[in-house]
């Protein structure tokens, strides 16, 4: 039998069809959907728990005219399903492919290019503004999870959103859930909203009341106790707390219900203000383990979708050692304190979380607060930690400078994804944090060349004083966990790993290895490399790396970041004054940088061992004219 | 009569006092401030506000065991009278005196050293949950205004205040200003909290009500609609929303009145979890001046007491330039539109928000939302103009990037008080934006010499494309206002003002100035500099400069920012490959930079006119000598 799903090619196709037929197309979608991610990987649960509300918004409302604004963006696959790109979904998340997150340049049906949390409501309010002062009278619509609701851009926006004559709708996607469990406390307050009964009128609240509490024949301070009762729990905190923000609240009702929301989108668009529509979810909806299990199914690679087995064990992970390293200093340390920003599993943390429960903070997705409350600990005599992928320590920018740096407080940042993140792209790659962070003052700034490594920069870290980040990649590593390292790492010294007189290669956490590698293949070449591990981007080892650069008057860096502001940048700094230095410095060029597995990405940029190696083959003297050209050689 | 003010020299000799003598000495504290602050300018207005808060909350707790954290911290003079350092208060805001803002190094009654807004909840949980890990029974309170409530961070700390067994207060400061008027939906709920009388308990509204509403003889569904009317719109909202995140919220009262203020403190400090005391100040309270324009003496230089007249004019301002240059565009443009975080004043736009109504946005304290907005609205095809200080566009830092460089929205960032900004010190200093915006794909960055170039920018970033900031300082100009400029900006484009060929000196922004005074200087000693005004530090001109560096091999940049990452580290990327050049890099090291009048700390980090005229001189060759030592003749 053929598919409703095949004829649609675009929303216009979806307004021919009944409700009956929208919930066969909403099932057909979540097949399409399991079928599909299972062979891609890619953030399965959320999509799966907005099939009914993305396509009731494309039926009841005139997309692209009125625009969709999805937050964060992980939920659009199904946008993208009803917007003419399902064919390519075998593409998802890989090299030139279709996007894991809202692109403008696949589809005019993607409003913002986003990844990031918190940030569709400020964008609605752009949009609906900008309506109105056109004359437009097309809606605006915010799709926000109540995770997202948590970051503060989110208030923001909720705080700014009363501007007349607006067609805003925010819809709040209530699934309790951000990746992990949703915390603070709009939480417990979404959880009392959520524990009426779905919507229905007060008309009959009020007569089942009356039912309950006859007026007569009761103590006068009694009756009015069980009314006031009455109105406090169950009546007047509906949504009340929006409604102080200027909105008109409609809720809750069953999100993944059709015939509800297409009713109450349509009511939503005949109110003269701006609306909030709270819609209660299921994340993972209509798979049994996704249902189950949603923060493994939130962001999944390939699995087995009969068993719900991903396909390949994943290696080990700076993450994990990371997690490993924070629990064996706990045990040792009573004033250690972890936090994070609602990804407990994704930075590593959920055993700390489970032993040393009273030490442990979710701070939902709210980067900015966990620095400034980390930095405030810091002060008090405590030792917090704070784990972060880099892209999102973004967000805590100010925080970092004013309420850390500014104080000295001993703040630990455990930078996760720092550098090329892959499939996810442009808003997740962590290729700033060597930039801003290095102008910052008294910061203490280093990445890790191993899962060792990592180890023994923690508890030096732990050992010190004064702000400090470790930054570390994504990718696993694969050197054996050592008990006892014989590492030793020092304040603003570098390593120098091996010997050389022809070349200074500088590697800096993941890129050191590859700094190794290359120095292996030169050698076959009869080019002796010196190689060092930076370990410090600040304080950074000047004279280590200066003397280096002055014997092989040839150096080249190696990071896994933007070239601007980091490594190179220093080793510019060093060598203004120098003559006769050759210099080649590898990294990211200034643009945003797409997705694509790393390795991909690393051979377009040339930051592939090969290129590398080549790179500095082609500026290596010939033998025999090596003393007489050495100046004009460079590249 | 002897006064009760010069007996206190720490909280400890306020105990002693009774509640008669406690206003007696608010009296007191008011007349020492307004005697101060009219001689040395300060932040008179949120002072004269919080003087029986603060009074109250140094005889109510045990301090500095029991922590008082002040959010922003402008408002902590009466803080520092009554803690030993009232007679300090004639080098208020000085080089080398009292601070205007919090500083620990002054004192263990300052808890934090701040300056921004909406950290203060966040840094009292940190406070309130180390107390609690640690045993102490000590209280953490934070004391917040109703402005800075509008910004997301406060709100993210109010969602994590929920936790058990701490003793956290946080004190609303309603004064409903931030410095300007507070904005947002949150400030309409306050006020409508405030319209109800100041507080008085549910027993007694409810035989009020129980007056008006007789429960007999009437329809039952009419005494329904009656009660609920009555619930909705006065018991129930009173502080609910600070409820549903878990506090207990008490007030609103009058935080001008002694008595009450300490009774509810009292009453705060008695429940078992985290406490909202709700009070009500009048901003300016006590001196008929402040009190009428509360605004105006926010934050204010030296005024004549009896006539609340401020000494001397303001000169020209590059913000009252900027507010101009914007009407005027803004006539020609129906399409521009201004946004400003709370400071309509401060960034010059109060004209344009008078004359353009619809299309003026004052956002709160909400730098993110503000700059999310922006592109938004960029990208529906508006032309928006943030205006914003630099130290405060650090909170929008990720929303730069994200939010408007990703989708290569046409925003313009006007960034105000960019570098030194004097006497409010550390805080506020705006040495951060070159570094942190350079390494921003697809941003433009510029920053004019004067104010007719300031004109030229804001039109020429009208034209152009794509994400564009505008750094210019807190100090006035002096040149001519022209209404037709001859100056011509071009994208990327430096401007050769002088030629030369013994030394290159680039400036940027204010620093051009310097640069050609400097020139002269030089002239007088037969040295001919070339002066380039860089103009763009992104995309930076390197052609025109490494041509000019190539033909004079001396290197000279001033710059008002740090050194890391701004047009010092750009000419050390160009630079990195040639030899035989000497180079000079001015502008501020690598730590924060403390209070003073903006030419006493220019003389401190020899960056004033003399200073570096020395030490260009100390470069130069002597002229015999001249060819020989080209090379180790650097600094």
């Amino acid at each position: 039998m053929s598919k409703i799903l095949d004829r649609i090619n675009s929303p216009a196709d979806l307004k021919e069809l009944n409700i009956q037929e929208l919930s066969t197309l909403c099932a057909e979608i979540r097949e399409f959907l399991v079928d599909n991610v299972s062979k891609t990987g890619g953030h399965l649960a959320p999509n799966l728990g907005v099939v009914e509300l993305t396509v009731a918004l494309h039926y009841i409302f005139d997309t692209p005219s009125d625009k969709i604004v999805f937050d964060v963006g992980h939920q659009t696959y199904v946008n993208k399903i009803l917007t003419g790109r399902k064919d390519k979904f075998d593409t998802l998340r890989q090299l030139d492919g279709l996007s894991g997150f809202p692109k403008p340049y696949e589809s005019e049906f993607d409003v913002f290019n986003t990844g990031h949390s918190s940030t569709s409501i400020s964008q609605a309010i752009g949009i609906a503004v900008a309506n109105k002062l056109s004359g437009s009278p097309n809606y605006s619509i915010a799709v926000i999870g109540d995770g997202a609701l948590t970051g503060g851009l989110a208030f923001e926006g909720l705080n700014n959103a009363n501007i007349k004559d607006t067609n805003l709708i925010v819809v709040l996607n209530d699934n309790q859930m951000s990746i992990a469990q949703s915390v603070g406390g709009l939480s417990t307050y979404l959880s009392k909203i959520r524990s009426n009964t779905f919507y229905n009128t007060s008309k009959r609240d009020i007569k089942e009341m009356l039912k309950k509490f006859p007026l007569l024949g009761k103590p006068i301070h009694k009756i009015m106790h069980e009314i006031k009762t009455f109105f406090r729990t169950s009546l007047m905190p509906k949504g009340r707390m929006f409604e102080h923000f200027g909105f008109t609240y409609l809720g809750p009702i069953d999100g993944n219900n059709i015939e509800a929301i297409t009713e109450f989108l349509e009511r939503a668009k005949n109110v003269n203000k701006p609306v909030l529509l709270h819609i209660v979810t299921r994340k993972g909806m209509g798979y049994e383990y996704a249902e189950k299990n949603p923060n493994k199914f939130h962001g999944i690679g390939p699995f087995n979708k009969d068993t719900g087995e991903t396909l390949k064990a994943s290696s080990m992970s700076y993450s994990k050692r990371f997690g490993m390293t924070m629990c064996e200093e706990a045990e040792k340390n009573n004033k250690l304190i972890a936090i994070t920003a609602a990804m407990p599993d994704g930075v590593g943390l959920c055993e700390f979380k489970q032993k040393y429960p009273d030490r442990f903070f979710d701070v939902g997705i709210a980067e900015g607060h966990a620095t400034t409350f980390a930095g405030s600990l810091a002060l008090q005599g405590y030792t917090p930690v704070f784990a972060c992928y880099s892209t999102f320590l973004q967000r805590a920018y100010d925080e970092i400078i004013h309420d850390v740096a500014l104080q000295n407080a001993h703040v630990i940042f455990a930078i996760d994804r720092a550098g090329i993140v892959g499939q996810d792209g442009e808003t997740h790659q962590g290729l700033l944090d060597e930039s801003y962070l290095n102008s910052i003052p008294n910061m203490t700034v280093m990445a890790p060349k191993d899962g060792n490594e990592l180890d023994e920069m923690i508890k030096f870290a732990i050992r010190e004083t004064g702000p400090i980040a470790i930054r570390y990649p994504r990718d696993g590593y694969t050197d054996e966990i050592k008990t006892r390292n014989n590492i030793r790492v020092e304040k603003g010294k570098a390593q120098v790993l091996k010997k050389g007189k022809d070349v200074t290669i500088i590697g800096y956490g993941k890129t050191v290895k590859k700094a190794e590698e290359v120095s292996t293949l030169l050698n076959q070449k009869g080019v002796h490399a010196e190689v060092i591990n930076a370990r410090f981007l600040k304080p950074f080892d000047n004279k280590t790396i200066l003397d280096s650069i002055k014997k092989t008057k040839f150096v080249v860096t190696i990071e896994d970041a933007y070239l601007k502001g980091g490594i190179a940048s220093n080793v510019q700094e060093l060598i203004a004054k120098e003559n006769d230095i050759k210099s080649l410095f590898l990294g990211y060029p200034d643009e945003f940088i797409k997705h694509g597995k790393t390795d991909e990405i690393e051979k377009i940029y040339k930051l592939d061992k090969e290129s590398v190696f080549n790179s500095i083959v082609a500026m290596m003297p010939s033998k025999k004219t090596k003393k007489k050209t050495t100046k004009k050689e460079e590249a």
